[in-house]
């Protein structure tokens, strides 16, 4: 037997990281943007107390081990220092998304059997009108704003407290965060996160070929605190000792606003906020600050948004993942032949999601689960395995990966070679075309970038002799009269022959999921029966 | 209780940075300068089929889960693959450090009880002297050249496997390094390193703020892969896929040429080693290559050193550590204010120790272990405690750590608000006068910087009064006849007036150990009873 070695009893708790941040980067600044439009200054060293505090408040409320406490709430201080004190209470942090359906919020609450609602304001509304149907719900805490609701306000609440609390003992296999997917399909399904996880995932997050933070980053996530563990970043942030900056609103200028005057260097958000920010500053002019690294996840960024960024000299990267995966799967880097490739060549790789950091796995597999080559031209379901990846789903009776750890991702995606990773659509909307796969993301992109056109869906539907072929339902933008012809022609260039829609429908506006995804479970059932025309010519 | 969470049983082993690499990024290069002159490419891919060879050799060799394979070798490609090789055994690599003497050299391979002993052909001449006093050693395996002498040949070795070999089960607990100190005082002391610690050191060097490593890095590591884990670059370089540039010779000439021709971005080493290229340099003429980033540790650089070097765009960096650390503890970075700094105040910064990445807690106390504040003035006995610090030797009876996991270093520094910690002396080479603590390292810092001084030591010598009183030990450069005097009023503008040395004594030469550091306990031995000619002149 061998004696000796490192020290083993350390744990992997996010609690360290917090006092790792205040320890060592304490004056490190915490802006807030209120909704009221106040702004805030804080640091991480006023984090940590307040931390402690809202850990001393729970346990005084009889919060035990594993309790949820849930929160409804955009980005700001209270917010940041809830992760901290709910982890150093032992407690499991339940981020709810306020955007969902009334139905959807209901169920997911009463699922995770939240005992504490800790929420914005703004989403007062939200809490009278559902409080009724939350049995599980012992205390309500209102976040911001004045007493006049009549709900406690949680500066109150921890202010009763010393802060001389030092955090429960924690096990790093010990949950910490809770999550629920907004599936399109089914009731949305709880993620749950360990410390561990999140430690190793915060790890991952700082080198330079994820998110490339450092003690002088200031970081601005766009992305909010209820989606996905924020990407990580509340995590990485104080891993790194960097300054971080959170708007409780998402208006375009504001943020701007925010990125200039505190000379955001990172910031992190899905591809329709850079849209309203590209139309502020084309509208209202300034300039990028001094931001210098943007990450783009939810959904694929159009190249033009690519292009935009990167002639800025800001780099720009796609990152993947899902809730499942604490989030990132893989992010976009730069490659070690970077500095010898054209610029379009270099917006090529920038438009592919990139690659996985040490500690997670990818792998294609046919619809046999038979494993594809990693070559660069095949497609298949996209399946994931790693230190941070999801085992089960909280409170299932089953595993949602399987024996080998493998979680299908609902993605389809290429693998290339020099292990780039490139989604090319979600397993469901493929359009499965003569025992060949089209991509229905693709043939949308293509549509998009034809001049008059607003927004398109591509479906499939049915077809006797090639199983499925698609049709594409099209937004025409106000004042367009563009035609079907002119589509098919824009399409001709950049797809395909056999990929080109059977039909073309022009309709006034296309169905959403609550987080602004194409909902195509419900085109496909509205056009599951859909009869071809041609067919009807043919016959 | 909670069901569902992440994938926890997915394990932190080294084996799995060697997985990664060659997976993502296995045509990155591995290039070997051999000591016979001739350069070899190979690649991430083939380090890891290689690796499962040598696993299924020592495998056939009967090496159990546990067992020490040694290794007596230069930076190479075979050494990098036994890193990885052994660990996927299940056994411990021990890197032995081929400059210490015969008889450390003997009591550690026996303490560790070494079954295989790998080695360059230009430590043959060690083996085959003491051979005779190594029992446990079963095997012995020549790392390069020729089969001349007999010994089995590395490459030939692991030939005779087909690779088909999966890793033996590893717990991330269990052992896969040993390294010893060469201590000043005692016999050598074991350091175990296990799969968990390592793999976690490898995630935090690659965060900007510490080797700051992406895939697209070039990595040449001159300091020896027998010298503390090589500063962890070997796992680093394979978490991040960098490419990896090893020299089996520290000629200056070679590594400038391997520098400029491999692209080398990253380069690590102890200060003589960047005298050598700078003297190389400027009696040979050439430029700095790519290189862009300098980590520096072993001991503190000039200050000449550091400007040169950022003079060139060169960012240099202080690394802190020791074998029993990982060896790293902290690291130079650019804090959040740099940009506005002044060129001297950057390098002031720089010439400090740095900082601690995540994982890693300092603290200074006294003489009565009371902890001392971080006011950047009050210096102290510099403790350390983290993810991967030691708890225990190895095969020892008692921890090296205290109960709460400090662990004293034997160095002396200061503290500063900011998390920098600057190095002020080694605990044993204070020189304590009227209860005041003299750096010796400070006093023989200035005075190197004293025209026509070589070298200089500082001693403290007994007084009645003062308890201690420094006397400095000075060789003067060749040709030079500077003078007491002279050094005295040199001094006089560098240092405290109360630090001034009593006595300055020209000596021929001074006494270094095996790793060229000055043997300041011979030092001490001789003067501990030196008598001052002042306090004869006084009686």
């Amino acid at each position: 037997m061998l004696i000796g070695g490192m020290q083993l009893d350390q744990q992997l708790v996010t609690t360290a990281l917090v006092d790792h941040a205040a320890r060592e980067h304490g004056a490190r600044e915490i802006v807030t943007l209120w909704a009221d439009g106040v702004e805030e200054r804080s640091n991480w060293s006023a984090v940590h107390h307040m931390a402690r505090q809202m850990a001393a408040a729970l346990v005084r409320l009889g919060i035990k081990k594993g309790d949820r406490v849930a929160t409804l709430a955009m980005n700001h201080l209270h917010h940041l220092v809830s992760w901290y004190g709910s982890a150093g209470a032992g407690a499991v942090l339940h981020t709810v998304n306020p955007r969902l359906f009334d139905e959807q919020l209901v169920y997911i609450i009463n699922h995770a059997a939240d005992r504490v609602l800790l929420f914005d304001r703004q989403f007062a509304p939200i809490v009278e009108r559902l409080k009724p149907q939350l049995p599980t719900v012992e205390h309500f805490i209102q976040y911001d704003g004045q007493g006049d609701l009549g709900y406690r306000l949680f500066r109150d609440w921890i202010a009763a407290e010393d802060g001389h609390f030092e955090w429960l003992p924690i096990d790093e296999r010990d949950a910490c965060g809770l999550c629920y997917t907004s599936g399109t399909t089914g009731n949305p399904k709880g993620v749950l996160y360990q410390h561990r996880t999140n430690v190793l995932h915060a790890y991952a997050l700082l080198q330079p070929d994820v998110f490339d933070m450092a003690s002088r980053s200031n970081v601005l996530p766009v992305v909010p605190m209820f989606h996905a563990n924020a990407w990580g970043l509340p995590y990485g942030c104080a891993a790194a000792g960097a300054k971080m900056v959170m708007s409780a609103t998402n208006d375009a200028a504001a943020l701007w606003r925010l990125i200039r005057n505190e000379k955001v260097t990172h910031s992190a958000g899905v591809p329709t906020v850079w849209l309203a920010m590209f139309a502020d500053m084309d509208a209202n002019g300034g300039d990028y600050g001094a931001l210098k690294h943007v990450v783009i996840g939810g959904s694929a960024a159009p190249r033009a948004m690519i292009e935009r960024l990167m002639l800025n000299n800001i780099r720009v990267a796609h990152a993947w993942g899902m809730t499942e995966t604490s989030p990132i799967g893989t992010m976009g880097a730069m490659p070690h032949g970077w500095d010898d490739m054209s610029f379009d060549q270099q917006v090529d790789m920038v438009a592919k999601q990139g690659r996985v950091p040490f500690g997670v796995e990818l792998r294609t597999v046919d619809d046999d689960d038979v494993v594809l080559p990693r070559d660069g031209k095949t497609s298949g379901r996209l399946q994931v395995r790693g230190l941070w990846i999801v085992q089960r789903y909280f409170q299932a009776e089953h595993d949602a990966a399987d024996l080998d750890g493998w979680f299908d991702t609902g993605d389809v995606a290429i693998l290339h070679p020099d292990g780039v990773m490139q989604i090319t659509d979600r397993a469901k909307d493929v359009i499965k075309s003569g025992g060949e796969w089209i991509s229905s993301i693709e043939l949308e992109n293509a549509a998009m970038g034809c001049p008059g056109v607003a927004e398109a869906a591509a479906v499939g539907v049915p077809h006797p002799k090639w199983d499925e072929r698609p049709i594409l339902l099209v937004v025409r933008k106000a004042g367009s009269d563009v035609s079907a012809e002119q589509i098919i022609s824009h399409l001709s260039g950049a797809v395909a022959k056999w990929w080109l829609p059977d039909e073309i429908k022009f309709v006034d506006d296309l169905p959403h999921t609550a987080t602004g995804k194409l909902l195509k479970r419900q085109l496909r059932d509205a056009y599951k029966d859909y009869r071809l025309a041609s067919l009807d010519a043919a016959s």
